[in-house]
């Protein structure tokens, strides 16, 4: 059984698992006020190129999006984000349960905002009958493996100044989104408000590492962390991980490997003639296959069913992780091949 | 100057300002637990046919609403409404500040929610990565003047209760919709879980009165209102209110007059050839008419603007209420037969 | 029978019922964008002292309280209160129900905070593992019917300045407290951060202004206004009331009246030797009575008890208003002198 | 340098890191849905004795709490907890972050709430005007190291039941409270509502284990913990963590070995003629030590002061756990046995 069910099927990348077993005795303070914390803190402002950002390493990403924007808007103040976006969607309500209305935009290709959309979710809103629109949710890579260009940040950017917006980004897949050649790392240290940097998704056990680049959502964000229930005991547990994703480059090499491999399958299953459900450049996958196919790979190969486009096909998710070996993919490609139509 | 601009800009029915009047020395038990705040839920519930009816008096819609869905959701559970509809869209998100997302869903024709409707937001909600749906919200009339018939409350009932769903009806402007030949208050009584009937746009001062049907959305539901700042010192107000309002039929009376003079106005704006945005039944209409008409009469008559659908032409809404004279609406018709397009 | 439960058994004031219905049927705009609102607003910026002063007109005083805590708190900070406040004991924890903790500290006579109360809760909470302590809570009068002087309200401004804490002042009966010779409507204008002119209890049907002074919390409140439910739509009506009460007097002369009579009865009560569970200078009395003495009153009286200090005594509260007749204080003493004990 | 700060100062106990290095590249469906989670949610239905128990493991304690009470109270019901409880002073208000009071009671001899003290909250909120007591909060041990034996829980048990309350036990250190002769696990399962089995704080590198008892209580909870941000996204290593925990009894050899060593240092500090703020049985200690023998001690030994009695003594909290070394404790009495007055 080879797994492409998702990128959080294993636990950490063996680097960081082995430096969890090293210092596992050597005795820290609690709740990310240690050394490693620190440090790791003091590598991702080196690796976003601001000094100035205040990092905060959270568990998880549901957790880490509703303490961000339960910390960052009053209680009128609402998100604009995807209709697809994973807080309007996949989070059971978290960001309502903190008193935020979501307002859901129809996303454009590649489940992606575009200023035009964040500018018609915002003359939707004029008055005080109505929610005031006030951050804009993006993820990196989107729902449907979209990445984010420079210019597209960019051009977000400019809109959220024009109309006194934040701009937030979700970096729950962002090793993938980098490696895709999307938006840098400086480029979100310089365009965000404010942005995550997954951990979970990208070799780590756990934990999102928030930077806060806007000073006036930087106060306080301690005490809401731990109003949320995210403020890990053993925090410098959180610190270890992103030491060592953010030491020599681990990070980045994680996308690269998960990417490569998901390249691999999206090429492979084009040139057998199938189309996708969405142009990814990330480590998703979406093909649409004969549902007679997969019949046939089902018992070898696990995968979640995304969409059902018509009753004879059925649209899957592909995913590939710094875990995934590129057997797995091999073995995919061989099987799919072989499978009769 | 005539004003069309909406069913709330002048006070109380002559008959409610004189019972107000005629009580105000006499004393009472604050808190709606007054006689005459008795006395009206006994004349409510003999007039929705549920002698078992929870009554409760409230102030205002949104407050009713807001009060409502918070006594009767738990955390994840969440309301499925049209996207037009006043919680998705004119209560400031006061349904997400109670915890709760509104799943905003496609109106059909008039503004309505339909069986199809409900059974699609509930399929796209399957497991606990996801809000759980759990009431329906209609309003009657809708955010359009539409009007729901017995048969369409009905249809609604049986899907909510296929797939384990509260329906709850916002009754702001019930008064139309009764006197437009929709559902019936017996009818409302029968299929509802609970509903309110609007007091402040059908002769009142203010005033929504709560009717709880099934028993288990009765338990605490004081406590809530207090909470949530809906429990009116001097509660007798609104008891006296509700008491001449369903006393003799009052209530009908409002909506008649308010629907009688919508009617005329539809006829006449038809009549001159001009159509609807909507075809409504009740006090609010939604003529299209050129600019440069509208222009013509902008100095005598008030209305709001609810769209352009060209650069010619603009969608207003003119709403009639029992405070409303005849001689308003022959002015406009007459005006508007005048005016040079 | 007479009543001195409390100071909102009757309606409104005889002058301010005829402005209402003087004005029913005038027509008026919505949501308290009305010239009477606006020049209510202006009366009462003039009678504070600040011009610059934002005011709006809420219905109620739970309502006001938690509507004014939301808008002014971030999500960790919390409000300081005497632990015998009414947003501590009957709100039905309104105030959490938006998320913010209420410190409830010891009162001091009178039911007062103390600047060493207050720095005490500060103290108590020094980091992010705890709430934030942001608000001091006062009201005047107190529950036990205390008034805050000038010098005592200095003093609170004084530690809330060194502190950085916002000074919050509940004005639920405020003509009382202005009348008992406390701290001014100016000095009110001068100290807080925000409070709120008590309408419902000063001779308003409902109504409760509330002042806003420091620019920081003013932005977007009627956005929270409307959010919490309190935004009525007939807000004209709050506008008139407060017309009428601060056009020439109205206001002090309803305090005046109330107080007058309490001093009566504190003076008549004391004078036949019985004894108080708070010297109150304001329209709430708490004397101490033997329970065979109540007994023999209770028929022709009406009061809430406060307490039961031992098996013979009862403590109860007698509540004076504007509606309150001379009669019905002499027909009290009277009963009182005649009782057997 | 030797640590008694607390009892998260170290990673996991070594063979939980052992299961977690050796299960890390297994691949597992996420989300707590694993075999590794299903096997100790098992384990621990047969420690507590309740086959029919609902399971589920969360990250850390305050989300645990939040979790739960947000899930079990409707949203005018309030917990009743120690002032000194977790939920009243450490969790920065998590609890009224999700809308509910904590209504905060003074504590009995070590830290613990009795019957009289639940009757005597539940007295003080008798209507609609308070919130309404709902739920008991204790945690064992408690604050103060005290520990709840099986009598007291079972009068706890009934005076819930009486007054129809539900009893909730946060077990943030149980393994010690369990060690020192408390209320057995098969009596939590017997006689709570609902209670945790901390992991944190004996053994694990972090996770707390809900068991939901009574059947009302059951239904949607993992809604709730995803809403709350406390689903981890690789749930197995929840499970891993407990499976080890109680595959053979290492979660009551943690226990016993921090209690072992804590008994060490209470007889030993006792026989130097110290005396204690707390008669702690469990694995915190709380010895009132002169200032100036503290001074000697404090660059060799790491601990936490809860509280300065008077000028000359500080009451310290020595914490001992899994990690603990009996060395440790040697050479802090030794060290203290050398230490001049």
């Amino acid at each position: 059984m080879y797994r492409f069910t998702n990128d959080y099927s294993e636990g950490a990348h063996p680097r960081i698992l082995d430096a969890m077993v090293r210092t596992n005795l050597e005795g820290n303070f609690g709740y990310s006020t240690d050394p490693h914390s620190k440090h790791a803190h003091e590598l991702i402002r080196a690796a976003i190129g601001r000094p100035d950002a205040d990092v905060h390493i959270l568990v998880g990403g549901t957790q880490t999006n509703a303490t961000c924007l339960c910390a960052f808007l009053r209680p009128h103040e609402a998100a604009i984000a995807a209709a697809s976006g994973h807080i309007c969607v996949h989070e059971t309500g978290a960001i309502e349960a903190t008193g935020h209305k979501c307002i859901a935009m129809p996303a454009a290709e590649g489940g992606k905002l575009t200023p035009d959309t964040v500018r018609a979710a915002v003359a939707a809103h004029p008055d005080e009958h109505m929610v005031k629109p006030k951050l804009v949710y993006v993820s990196n890579t989107t729902e449907v493996g979209g990445v984010y260009t420079t210019a597209e940040l960019e051009a977000l950017r400019a809109v959220c100044d024009e109309l006194g917006l934040y701009l937030y980004l979700d970096g729950a897949r962002l090793s993938s989104a980098l490696a895709a050649g999307g938006a840098s790392l400086t480029d979100l240290g310089r365009l965000c408000d404010a942005f995550y940097i997954g951990g979970t998704k990208n070799g780590a056990l756990f934990g999102e590492a928030v930077c806060i680049l806007n000073p006036a959502l930087k106060p306080d964000f301690r005490y809401i962390i731990k109003q949320h229930g995210g403020m890990l005991a053993k925090g410098w547990l959180l610190g270890i991980q992103f030491e060592e994703l953010f030491r020599d480059g681990l990070y980045f090499e994680v996308g690269e490997h998960a990417n490569g491999l998901a390249m691999k399958l999206k090429e492979g299953i084009s040139a057998l003639g199938y189309a996708f459900g969405s142009d990814s450049p990330s480590n998703q996958q979406f093909p649409i296959l004969p549902n007679r196919v997969l019949d046939q790979l089902k018992d070898d190969f696990h995968w979640e069913v995304t969409s059902k486009p018509d009753a004879e096909h059925t649209e899957i998710r592909l995913v590939t992780s710094w875990a995934t070996q590129p057997e797995a993919v091999e073995a995919f490609l061989s099987a799919l091949a072989n499978a009769k139509e």
